[in-house]
């Protein structure tokens, strides 16, 4: 076999080339905690029942438990008590973004870690939702509800549970998105949480538009998106097998839902997943994810994407739809009250790459064929 | 399991709902010959080695035979020597949309059912391309290059060559899509020559944008769809599953190639198949395509679809892009002349399903959301 | 793409290559009915409720009706009533064998074709099952129950509901096979009946061992095994790829029925389908079976394979269990008895292939390595 | 959805619940090296040619580099320089079990804890292999050559090269399998090198016939075989999805080499992954293997399966065949010279689940039906 490049591919670099922010967030001289990964996102959702139809009926999650303002919910191949909380609540929003930490201790370290950053910290010994002990909540630097927590109830593993596996089955939480106005400001502190670059969008001029960080040994368990923020973009659940995705699709088209559609399904450039975009009934999107690759390696080789790189996004260059870059979900801070948005000053990867004064390629030095949506209309 | 219907589905219906057309072709008196299925398309090319790469190389087609004018090419589980002649020539067209007929008394009627017609007819004992015997060609009543024959020379059917195969593997030609403008009007005549309607498009008014019609008992051997004609709007190759149309695209982006993707994947709404449109270096269309359903049974129920049904085309709601509807290849007549184009009185398809005046939905009764792409930009 | 033949492939011929029987059943002078399709099996079972569990919520049959005593079936994408009735009765047993003709008047030919051939006929204008109309039935000259018919009720094809799909849908009825003595003497009657043999098994002495034969255009829609008959070897339904296979194995372990799987999963020779065979609770046979290949032209080539020839039945070279071979279901006559069974004078292939009398390859020119667990048990 | 319980199923407890060893290797007072994964496997084989052609032109890995004596290949998604070495030698054998640190200051840990265990180190700044640096080689307590390095040369990841892929691409090196006479004197030492076990096999006695531990967050980076030891069961590769598996058999089959299959393809209970075993020309022993589960949490629940479940090994009840049991690679001294055997005095797997001693079910308190292969011959 031989190897011939193709061209133009993304630049591979050994440590993290994102350029230093103006206005870094000092890094606290405390240990910080070790997050082991990601862990579940709690949702604030206007109609429950409506909800809990999205996520359990159509997308097939498993109930762990539930009351009339709460459902609880878990993934097949998930342990601990659930990946993804619906409270009911006046306004559609996250009230957390929670991480799972390798001890009891690394509670006191998060503790520390946001007092000396001048964080608003919140702990409590009997959790903040059901079927999780001892934790802590905080409002980040950048606006954002982080939790961090180590006890938790067990529940049963249904991985093997092939009897109540459904054609789109989501066997794993695989990762947040979170916009913010300044990527290198965010990646920056997330590198002193202890997280690692793994791929990154720029273009020519060194503005970053987005970057992926990992612990655990995937892509990534959250990502930067530059924009006005703190917003969430989106939270990711994998299936095992492309036909997975395939089938959520097949079923909301037999459901007359398919306009909760956003994007895709697809193939990622950047992580090299195959994925698919929906949006639930208060417009939270829910990425479905498959199939991208080990991390874990310490010199693990960093990918740079040129912005103007028409298969960054999509590998078969299919065009982002607009609200992808516009839309997202609001945060809550500890009050449960909505985040003000600080507006994005860098370059929107939006403009840079969509219409008359953006400048994208598919072949860096070749013109592209006009058959893409995003060229006729 | 309880069956509940979705909203608003296709209508079923036993026989064709396609209205009479009001300009009729008559019924020649002559039986027409049994066609077994659509057996081979010849394309010309402008670039030979350029088209050779892109079928060969890129979609993995297997070639029978060539020479310096002409490529030969079959699919993994073909016995007859061709699905796909690459003919060079001074411009883009398709010289003849090719069926095997069930025996060779069959030409003898083809002959007459098309003199009967007043259509220019020719017959050669040697054939017209290279491995086929006996043929017939015709300018059939719509201006199409058709050819019949039963004479062919057999090849290796590769089926069971899994040492040959490629993760986009090409098993079967299944089917062309032809442009005329009137639609009716077609499928009256195609009806004539012993083919059945499998669906339809249609609107509340009756007029018809496109028909899907079989020989062997798949949802197609050809279908009428409603434009500007003579002209071929895709030849249509299938894999077995959908993970190879996926591996095709995939492939495209790793040779920088994605902006030969037009269209999809996605699930047809009509056919209910996977499908993938590309577009070949001339510009010729190609579908790749999987797991449409049985339709051999005398009363196959006909399913007509609503041209505002946003699920018709793409059963996940994804929009058509423009070039799909307005752009479609040449035919030639039996010199070799492109034949001149009869424009579509009837309504255009794409006119009436995006824009403003396209009064579209994905449940009848309700709004949709605005997430598409169509509604977006 | 170089081209170079495995070794030893299959034969293939253009003709059917079965020697003539020494004892053949006439050829009816009358014209035999025009059969469409295998298109639904009568089966009795002892334990109703037990059988509708495994077919209805281990296989994920759909229901089109059912009462005390009976159950009936169909597969996703069928539109007539059923694929597969269910009757209580004393005895596990086939009661027909039922294929649907091209039109009300192939019944009268039916009647006259077996007639000729001095078989049981019986017809009934209401037919023997619900949802069936005018109905023939006979007792053929192989012993077995055959039914032709061609009203039927219409009901919804449920191939674009996939809100109802399950991991493991089976989405049509794909063949019968049946055990027979004399395989020659089969074929030739059944080519009589119109028939087209697609594959067979032979040796070099041209014992034929087996025989496959269709209509619709599929590797078979009945094949004939040679043995103690008659009886029913099996029946099969299709998935539409070969993960919806694995899945039905992963179900039945999770269920801890796996011990109903009998064989597979595999890859035929034969056919080339992907396989899986399972044992109801009464033990009747049915094959999960996907991706065999088009038949359909009139000279569709023939393949024999080498009864000795290890990939013959499973192109990996897995073994046949011997249970295979041996066991298989009671066939009824028109008053509800068993058949008696006449035994097999041919050899065997299960004792010309298994054991130390048996020479079975997988190189012919090569030694076979050691590793399958036929050669270490 | 109600989750009721299937029975029997495997045990689930937090902590390791492998019996304490009667023979404990002492834990070293030393910190031990921190293991990354599993890197790569040095193997020695009889015929260069053969076994290039084995994993190069069937198994596709790909190659990095090779010399008249040495290949060194790698899968697909791989970004180090290897993850097979193939040296030609007089014996088949295995040459190191390769693992990554984390650091270059771990290989001086492990130089400490080897020598504390009084095991012979060997350390060589320049490396043992091509593209591998500073590297320690130990022949440790087990009597396994195993080796720890950190500096690597970093090779193109050729995750998006889909230009490339074959049906069968294999990703990623995925585990190790080692066979040793005494299964919980192996694991506490393993414990004490930083692996924890996620699964394993025993009896009602507390007998233990096999463990599954890990660095990365799979199932394994190592299994522990009871057996005659040491020796080396098989190295593993990871496929993206479960067809991918199925097309290395197929294509196994279509070069008339499907007697290199040993067992599979199947679904593990163990491990929940789908599996194939492979042969290589000097019988070692390779597995295909994808889609276990995320076991990285510091308190993942450990499965124990009892040895008498049919389900254990393979989910779907399909038997081992004995060869998979008995035969195993020789492994090297760091001299190069074979390792001697020692007995294992435990019970064996095979002797008490297979024949008329062994008692074996598929549910616990009920028969199992006679269909399996294992059961009839």
């Amino acid at each position: 076999m031989t190897i011939t490049p193709g061209a133009p591919e993304p630049i591979v670099t050994a440590a993290d080339p994102i350029p230093a922010p103006t206005d870094r967030i000092p890094t606290p001289k405390a240990t910080p905690p070790d997050v082991v990964r990601c862990a579940y996102m709690e949702l604030v959702v206007t109609d429950l029942a409506a909800s809990r139809e999205f996520y359990v009926d159509v997308l097939d999650l498993v109930v762990t438990e539930e009351d009339e303002n709460t459902v609880y919910l878990r993934s097949f191949e998930e342990f601990i008590h659930h990946n993804l909380v619906l409270r009911k609540g006046p306004v559609a929003a996250v009230a957390a973004f929670s991480y799972r930490v390798r001890t009891p201790e690394d509670l006191g370290r998060a503790v520390e870690f946001y007092t000396e950053l001048g964080c608003r910290v919140e702990r409590r010994s009997e959790g903040f939702t059901k079927g999780i002990g001892d934790s802590v909540r905080v409002e980040d630097p950048l606006g954002f509800p982080y939790e961090f927590f180590y006890e938790v109830e067990h529940v049963e593993r249904l991985a093997w549970r092939y009897d109540l596996y459904t054609p789109g089955a989501l066997v794993r939480l695989d990762h947040f998105n979170q916009v913010t106005p300044d990527v290198p400001r965010a990646v920056k502190y997330m590198e002193d949480l202890g997280f690692r670059v793994t791929e990154d969008i720029q273009d020519e001029h060194g503005t970053t538009y987005a970057a992926w960080m990992r612990r655990k040994p995937t892509v990534h368990d959250t990502a930067m998106t530059g924009g006005d923020g703190p917003r969430m973009h989106h939270v990711a659940f994998a299936t095992h097998e492309k036909h997975n995705i395939i089938a959520i699709c097949d079923k909301l088209g037999a459901l007359r839902r398919s306009d909760c559609i956003e994007r895709g399904p697809g193939r990622h450039g950047v992580s090299n997943a195959f994925y698919l975009y929906l949006r639930d009934p208060d417009g939270h999107r829910v990425e479905i994810y498959t199939q991208d690759y080990y991390t874990g390696d310490p010199d693990n080789p960093v990918v740079t994407w040129d912005v103007h790189d028409n298969q960054r996004r999509d590998w078969w260059g299919n065009p982002v739809v607009p609200s992808w870059y516009t839309e997202a979900s609001t945060v809550l801070d500890l009050d449960g009250n909505p985040q003000p948005l600080t507006t994005r000053t860098d370059d929107s990867e939006m403009e840079v790459t969509i219409g008359a004064d953006g400048f994208s390629y598919t072949r860096k030095e070749d013109e592209p064929r006009g058959f893409k949506l995003g060229a006729q209309v």
